[in-house]
């Protein structure tokens, strides 16, 4: 499999997670057919298309290639047909999410490097790719999103990106580092969800004992 | 009339009828003269500034020509001071909003055609522009989606988009079919309220009977 | 100074003020050091993100230049760190707002005249970037967007973005003049906040007395 067939199935499997876990999400809400469908495509394709107006890539692959929306539509769907039983939906969501999470991660970041992105807006970018759609998905469902609450997220994302700009001008760019790069991620992200680990919190001087975020 | 400037008049009547919708939600959550005109303008022209983005018509029209923010601004102080009595204004935010469907469906998967998008991209692109007006509208006044609740609302709008699709390919585009897809998109959404069409909705299989869609 | 270092200097100053009203609102929410330090990055750099889009200018800044990331993530991790007492916390992110207003309203504006838009769509897209990075913000933190509340707010950053127009039509933009329309807005928006000013509101003929907005 050469360099840019790999990309493109990094990016696919991407569209299917992040459409998955959109989907699944809005199964949760009751949401109908079209409702699932949609929220599954937003999530899947919403960060990319902002990517790719970004780095001047236009018309965006979501509307240029069918193979897009397709992937994101068909995996919705399947959410929608067979998706599992209410009480293993949420683990099933933030398990999706965080494989999305390196899928796009790496992938985003690899192609804004290759637009001529500087290093540091290439892992910026590859990072808002990465969480895009699930802050879309949250915000379409009226979630707190993920991104904002108290575990590991972006930080996860941001240590992908940087990996993978680090091994690019390293000249140690390869299919196989590459998907290490996003296993990193996956894994960040998993062990934080397991090990409740979370970013520290601002130390209010007012007093403040309740918690509003 | 040419057909240029039957886009064009198109595109405005759009304009002003999703300017009126918005501006008539805003009014009903009683916001001031700049809440009012604000949401009038964002939902009127949100989901065009994005689609010209994708399409690399840069400036977008709404900061290119004139006519359309001006056009976005009178409907909206229009509904101000002229607005209906409050136990019209869902009504009218509904009707307001259907046409502006069918109208931003048919004049964007035409641009999007004229700019060379793909037939499957170009659909999307006009169900987007179409659907994205009334999903900021809803965004801004904290409301769920429209699109996500359980009438048919996106489907109408991608089978006025497919319809005009088809006529392009089959070299039936006139003003006049053209005018008949939006009219299709219409009465679908009209007659899926009244007649309360729904999608269906998934099966959950944990046993929940609560509702929080 | 020259023109253009000026310019430099506005926009990261604006980017700085708008990264800490973002980050003084997330650590208001008791989010978390990467939910401060992403709404402040987002409440920063969104609007500009946007107005780059629409002028054409890619990578937009945030992406192709370090300064502007940068200055965001440490005026965001100042906040966190440096965060005044909780009761103040509010009088600090209107404060930081309105500058913030200010600033962005100019020197986007000056960008979109720089970029050929013409000065209607040069004035709304000046506004538009003022006004995007509070709403984002409030978006993300689950609030109703400052922007739709009844004070004077986007008037204000609509007359600074005419004022700018004016001069520059009228031969007379130099660093001075332009600080001048900054005040401007600054001073109209701090005063709209300490005497109440609002804009008007609907009438409604239902009989409706509550309150919704």
């Amino acid at each position: 499999m050469d360099s840019s067939s790999a990309l493109l199935v990094g990016d696919l499997a991407g569209v299917a997670v992040f459409a998955a876990s959109g989907g699944s999400a809005a199964v949760g809400k009751r949401l109908d057919l079209f409702g699932v469908v949609f929220v599954g495509f937003v999530a899947a394709l919403g960060g990319g298309i902002l990517r790719d107006l970004v780095i001047n890539q236009v018309p965006p692959l979501a509307f240029a290639d069918w193979r897009y929306p397709a992937t994101a539509i068909v995996a919705s769907l399947a959410v929608f047909w067979l998706h599992p039983h209410l009480d293993r939906l949420r683990r099933t969501v933030l398990g999706l999410d965080a494989a999305g999470l390196g899928l796009f991660t790496v992938t985003s970041t690899l192609k804004a490097l290759d637009a001529g992105v500087p290093a540091v807006g290439s892992c910026l970018l590859g990072m808002l790719t990465g969480i895009g759609g699930g802050l879309v998905r949250d915000l379409l469902l009226n979630e707190i999103p993920v991104v904002l609450r108290r575990e590991i997220y972006a930080v996860a994302s941001l240590l992908g990106a940087i990996a993978v700009a680090s091994l690019v001008r390293l000249g140690w760019g390869s299919v196989l580092t590459f998907t290490g790069a996003a296993l990193l991620v996956f894994v960040v992200r998993i062990t934080a969800l397991y090990r409740h680990w979370s970013a520290p919190r601002p130390r209010l001087g007012g007093g403040a004992t309740t918690d509003t975020g």
